[in-house]
């Protein structure tokens, strides 16, 4: 099984704390690891068919903090496909204007839609298949980009489709629609799709702000001396990175956003 | 100006020594790089708004020798276009299950092609646009992956019409159908197209391999210690990189095709 880091936030937030406990969980992984940091509407995608615990790669986003409100990453145990740059989660497409970043954790038996539109995979995995069809699909439903929950809609009709196939825990984001966040009404900022099958954990850090330690390893942080009392972030991860904070697990089959570091409760 | 860097070989080659002397120019051109690494069908982009000089990023290529058939660079000087990540090229979109990387010297004027298809800029320079018309209209020609004698036809047929809008000195690849290009025969190997319209130089390095001195920089090279008598490496560069090699200018209108490491002949 891989496993999956997401964080959606209201302001760009540095998210080495939280990936180097993920990265920790890379021995089990050592077939590649992947980190997209949206920066505004443009994509930073980090990839490395080596274990993040090797990567000069990884190492370099532990140490050169890169601030992003929606991070997506990927530490990969190969299933289906080869280990190979091209079949390294996360996934990056373009539709409307935006890149739309994907990262899956799971198997897909027996999945084989038909692909007409304009998006294929280049590799050889369920996994990116599973994405260019939810892209395809999202392309047919809506002429221009929605708002997120129209977004939340559409997404909460396809899942289910590729879902029946298998184990579909995955994260899906489009960034940021500007780079101030925080100045735009919940419904059209920054938004994080997170879909659980089996197995999927999050939780909202915001104002009072506490010290948190890592799960698997020596390493604590004070969010309070790094934040501000209008910050807020939110962790989505396939098992709870931190011992003493409180995370939330997902129902199987459900899907959540978050906007703005926050849930957007459910509106349909 | 920008300045435009790619590679083309017939073996996963670093492009580490050539990078070092293109970085150097960064200093005109500070609004920005990025490199992309072809391995095999996988493709690796490292973009940073911050110069070549100072990013972290380039340091990394400049340290880790990423092996790759295929790399298009690019320095940015912004002309159109706000600084910023999603305006950096290069840019990378799917067609036909393939990645395409592109990256464009020059400004345009009054370029506004109708996008009815799937490919739209996310940012806002010309180059994107430019690049996203050419997707659109290959599409159009090809139903699916044509030989690059074919592909390169298209492409003679598309570009004058984006080159009478101003300056489209251009890099354009879809990098490797394998992970060994000298088994391929050369007309489906892997292959980077080089259109100019005002300024672009090329060699081709082979056996017998000599030594060469940067241009900019007190670094030099000794090709012989570093490859065997089969390799084969074309590079293709705004300005001559180094003093102590032939280069040679590239037409105004030219676009030429490197197909494992050689210029492959005008087929048509």
């Amino acid at each position: 099984m891989c496993q999956l880091l997401g964080m959606n936030a209201n302001t760009p937030t540095d998210v080495v704390f939280s990936f180097t406990g993920f990265s920790t969980r890379a021995d089990e992984h050592r077939d590649g690891f992947g980190i997209a940091f949206f920066e505004g509407k443009g994509v930073r995608l980090m990839v490395d068919a080596q274990s993040a615990r090797q990567s000069p790669i990884a190492d370099m986003v532990r140490r050169f903090p890169i601030r992003s409100a929606n991070v997506i990453a990927h530490i990969r145990k190969a299933t289906q496909g080869r280990v190979a740059l091209e079949n390294t989660h996360p996934f990056v497409r373009e539709l409307w204007g935006r890149y739309w970043v994907f990262a899956h954790n799971g198997d897909l038996k027996g999945f084989a839609p038909r692909l007409h539109a304009s998006f294929r995979p280049v590799g050889d995995t369920d996994s990116e298949l599973a994405f260019c069809w939810l892209m395809q699909e999202l392309a047919k439903a809506h002429a221009s980009l929605p708002p997120i929950d129209e977004l939340t809609a559409t997404l909460r009709e396809l899942v289910p489709t590729v879902a029946a196939h298998g184990t579909f825990n995955f994260i899906l984001s489009h960034g940021d629609a500007v780079t101030e966040p925080t100045m735009l009404p919940a419904h059209i900022g920054s938004a994080l799709w997170a879909h659980c099958s089996t197995q999927l954990h999050y939780l909202v850090r915001q104002h009072p702000f506490h010290e948190a330690w890592l799960q698997d390893d020596d390493m604590r942080v004070d969010f309070a001396q790094h934040t501000t009392a209008a910050d807020r972030v939110a962790i989505v991860v396939t098992e709870p990175l931190t011992r003493d904070e409180t995370w939330t697990a997902f129902n199987a089959g459900e899907l959540k956003v978050f906007v703005n570091g926050a849930v957007r409760p459910h509106s349909g």
